[in-house]
């Protein structure tokens, strides 16, 4: 099973594992599992949630409330995406998500007095990528975003009420 | 019933009553009730839950979940917040309340990219105020701030990412 495809596809796959977004993903996750539950799990199989194929963003239902494990996928990717602005500016941000009822929902990122990001969440249900780059490719472009607002804007990071 | 002391605090109370902040907030809860079951219910009835003296703090627990009712008079005082700021500035002012478990949360009023408020809460099982005219004074202080916070930085209000 090793056509060019499958070789494309692997190493693209390998590329964004290594990645710093990626890694900061998995450390998120690492630090939920307190009793080593998951250690066996490879940093690929514990972030494979996060892929979502057209096909299976067709089958999942959008009519109850999130679940746990759903909304738990949407904050620590949010939390990767804060520690690496942190880690990248000095900067603390803070991701602050607030579901409704039925997957309806908002989610803020804010550092100081600065809302860095700001999007509203209407198929939560359905929150992930369609492939491990695309996921790549959204976290580093959030990164990249919130870490331009904080420069733009450090009189309202640093503002102290 | 009428001794001089009762007189001064009902005055007082009737005051807060007739007070703009305290009639947004009365008409946030008249809001919720969707099938009149509080049409009976004066306003100061309606709003008398925001009252906890100190002996009433010292006897509410601290250690359970916050309940929805606690989690409603939190997110109508802060509703009441925005729409007061809303009416004097002409800028739309949102609350975000996320509550971890037992009783600690955070609590931002945003306005564009603009975090005008910002609060750790600590014990919001205690969520009050000592009387009436404490809560009135409290609104109004948070009102003011914001419409401040709202002026001073106008382009981050109406920032367009």
């Amino acid at each position: 099973m090793t056509n060019d495809t499958n070789t494309i596809t692997e190493d693209a796959q390998a590329t964004s594992l290594s990645s710093p977004f990626i890694k900061e993903l998995v450390k998120q996750w690492r630090a939920q599992d307190s009793h080593g539950a998951w250690d066996k799990k490879s940093n690929h199989d514990l972030i494979a949630p996060y892929i979502i194929t057209k096909e299976m963003r067709r089958s999942l239902p959008i009519i109850s409330d999130v679940d746990a494990r759903t909304l738990q996928r949407i904050e620590l990717f949010y939390n990767a995406v804060s520690m690496s602005i942190e880690q990248r500016t000095g900067v603390t941000a803070v991701p602050i998500i607030k579901m409704h009822h039925e997957g309806f929902g908002r989610l803020v990122l804010i550092a100081g007095r600065l809302v860095i990001h700001s999007r509203t969440m209407r198929d939560a249900h359905r929150f992930g990528f369609e492939s491990m780059e695309k996921l790549l490719a959204e976290g580093e472009q959030l990164v990249e975003a919130g870490v331009e607002m904080i420069r733009a804007f450090p009189d309202i990071v640093n503002y102290n009420a």
